[in-house]
């Protein structure tokens, strides 16, 4: 007997699209360098110009405001570091504006980012978010003053799907002459991005999110904006990331949006038909489920729920035998055993914490998945809840409320 | 009538093998991320880690010590930036070891990060070399001292083909009590390296030069050396390099090192061979060709060489029409029209430097392929040297012995 495989943990990272696959396999006769003169480098440059004019207009971007990287953690990492630049040397405007804003829900390659640069004598000030992972603008307003050179706050979050007002966090940040970075991974793709509706100078990319290759990304800088190559040497991307140039990724991250584009809109519908049915079946199945994340402000593909009583890691695993993939939290922190920073940050109890599971859909999910995740998760809740003996029941669910 | 197609340009970049493409087409399968608990992503990560041992092996180096990049410019600057780090806050024993020392003729990736840690406070002191290319080892000794924590010197020069005696110098520099950086780029799968016999702590390699894809390296770190990671946030690559792992890129990476197990040695020999009867029959069609480099420690694919009163670009086209691909010095630096700064550092004349060209063979380099190079080279220099006024045939040859 095959065991079934139920693939939802697209947060983490997603199958190639069957076209970028094509694509890819395609793309493998051109090798040359984009910066070599010859034909052959040529063909090269002629192709990944024409990609970044695909992603640059998926975005409403011009062409020259898009470089390539090779991730979504080198994007966030090239922004922050514009603050380690020598103390700003290459960029005069900003030696006086030492500080940066960010959130305490970033992903850990801001946050440790920022926690860096702190020992190197940036101010870092982390806003703080509400039980349903929103910012708090009040605080932010509090927070901006003259020394601030950069605000930095995700889209939409990894782990619970959260999304923000990146427009008037933009605005505000304008309205204060800092500059404004939106760490956009999770929700480039999955709902239409706007850099000018967004007011955004910075916007972070990455290919594995949807469906694209892991190990290619891009970054959106805006044009006029200070900065400074993070990997140095070397006249590639306009001198702004040094390497020779990963064709074949940008190719099929190019790709990628090209399907996003067509499938994004419909896929969104089926995913909250989807979502709706996955959080009613739990809410009906299973006692004492809490659901972390807003209940509307949030993206359509991404059910974050606590199981007070059961570990994440062991409902993981149980699951993992009936072939479903899901995550505990974000695959960055496994490893880790500490909590979610996420869930902690929006007041949960560090067993709320615990017990959380992600389950995020793809463009291949089917609602006889969801189905099945139904039918298999009230037992495995069950079960690890009877094991456990800390487990009350109805106390934590008191408790969190 | 189709134009023949000849590749030269295997310096700057290579095809993939059909092997690595092959492996790459099946790896697509596999798109969980390896740091996923579930079956997916224990699936991804089992491979990436056979691959960090087929890799590590490949450079006598303990799987523990090969850490994944996207570059090896990525790579270059991570261990560059270990002297940005806070000030080595991080680093308590090198604090007072603020000097970096490295050659004038390294990769820009090296030198502009070395330039950009000199605005930030670093000493960095540059080596000189002979004519050749070798670098001065006297002036090495001069130069280590208490302060120095780090020696950087290439194993290849990417233009001009000369090896350096790494296993001295990183002796030399062990002495001092100070660390040993090679970019191995060039040399990496063209010749045997062994990390122990080279004696160094840092070693940086990159796919696309041994047929392998483009945006992938690998970055070698001694056992117990000190480290910080460049790229942070995320626990991949124990915490040495952050972002979702490019599971592609890294086993068609692992596959191309594996066929370089297979084919470097005989290959050596066949270049060998080439490069004899590509020499000699410069030397007898044209006159005042001036060779570039090392006459025998030098890798044996490569082939610098200035035709006085012709300019490399014009050279570069004139073969392109023929078909051939070949460059002027290095790929990254092409888009700027400074002469090179390896062959201004042997001492070559700015004409000499300007008029030069890079023929680099590869796996799929034939006799027959040299032979036709040699039918229309010496036709090509002519024309171009007949238009140019300011040629004298003669002048500049003397004035460069
Ligand atoms: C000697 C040397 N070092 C570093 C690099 C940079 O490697 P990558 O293109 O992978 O960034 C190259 C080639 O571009 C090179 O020849
Ligand atoms: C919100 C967010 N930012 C950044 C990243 C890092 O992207 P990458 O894996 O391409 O480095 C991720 C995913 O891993 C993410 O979810």
């Amino acid at each position: 007997m095959e065991t079934r495989r139920v693939y939802l943990d697209h947060n983490a990272t997603t199958p190639l699209h069957p076209e970028v696959k094509k694509e890819m396999i395609e793309a493998m006769e051109m090798f040359g360098n984009p910066s070599s003169m010859h034909a052959f480098g040529r063909e090269a440059h002629a192709n990944i110009e024409h990609a970044r004019q695909s992603v640059a207009g998926f975005i409403g971007a011009h062409e020259d405001e898009l470089v390539f990287v090779g991730s979504g953690s080198e994007a966030n990492n090239t922004v922050l570091s514009l603050f380690a630049c020598a103390s700003n040397l290459c960029i005069p405007g900003f030696k006086a504006r030492q500080t940066i804003i960010t959130s305490r829900i970033e992903h850990p390659c801001v946050l440790e980012t920022s926690q860096c640069l702190a020992h190197r004598g940036t101010t870092v000030k982390l806003l703080d978010v509400d039980r349903y992972g929103r910012i708090d603008i009040d605080q932010l307003k509090e927070y901006l003053s003259d020394d601030v050179g950069l605000v930095s706050v995700m889209t939409a979050n990894n782990e619970i799907g959260t999304l923000q007002d990146i427009s008037e966090i933009g605005r505000l940040a304008h309205e204060n002459g800092s500059l404004m970075h939106t760490d956009a991974v999770q929700a480039f793709g999955k709902m239409p991005l706007d850099v000018d509706e967004l007011g955004v100078d910075f916007l972070t990319m990455s290919a594995h999110k949807i469906y694209g290759p892991k190990g290619i990304g891009a970054l959106y800088v805006r044009k006029g904006t200070p900065y400074c190559p993070f990997i140095r040497g070397g006249h590639q991307e306009k001198g702004r990331r040094a390497g020779t140039e990963n064709t074949l990724g940008i190719m099929g991250l190019a790709k990628a949006v090209e399907m996003r584009a067509l499938e994004m809109e419909d896929e969104a519908r089926r995913f909250a038909a989807m979502k709706e049915v996955l959080v009613k079946g739990i809410e009906e199945r299973i006692d004492n489920a809490l659901f972390n994340g807003h209940p509307e402000l949030s993206m359509p593909n991404t059910v974050n729920v606590s199981f007070p009583g059961a570990e994440g890691e062991a409902i993981l695993l149980y699951l993992d035998l009936a072939g479903i993939a899901v995550s505990t939290g974000s695959a960055c922190a496994s490893g880790s055993l500490d909590p979610s920073h996420v869930l902690l940050a929006t007041g949960s109890s560090a067993e709320r914490a615990h017990g959380s599971i992600r389950i995020s859909m793809g463009r291949e999910t089917t609602m006889e998945e969801i189905e099945y995740v139904l039918d298999v998760l009230p037992g495995v809740i069950s079960r690890i809840r009877s094991m456990s003996t800390a487990y009350i029941k109805g106390e934590e669910h008191v408790a969190a409320k």
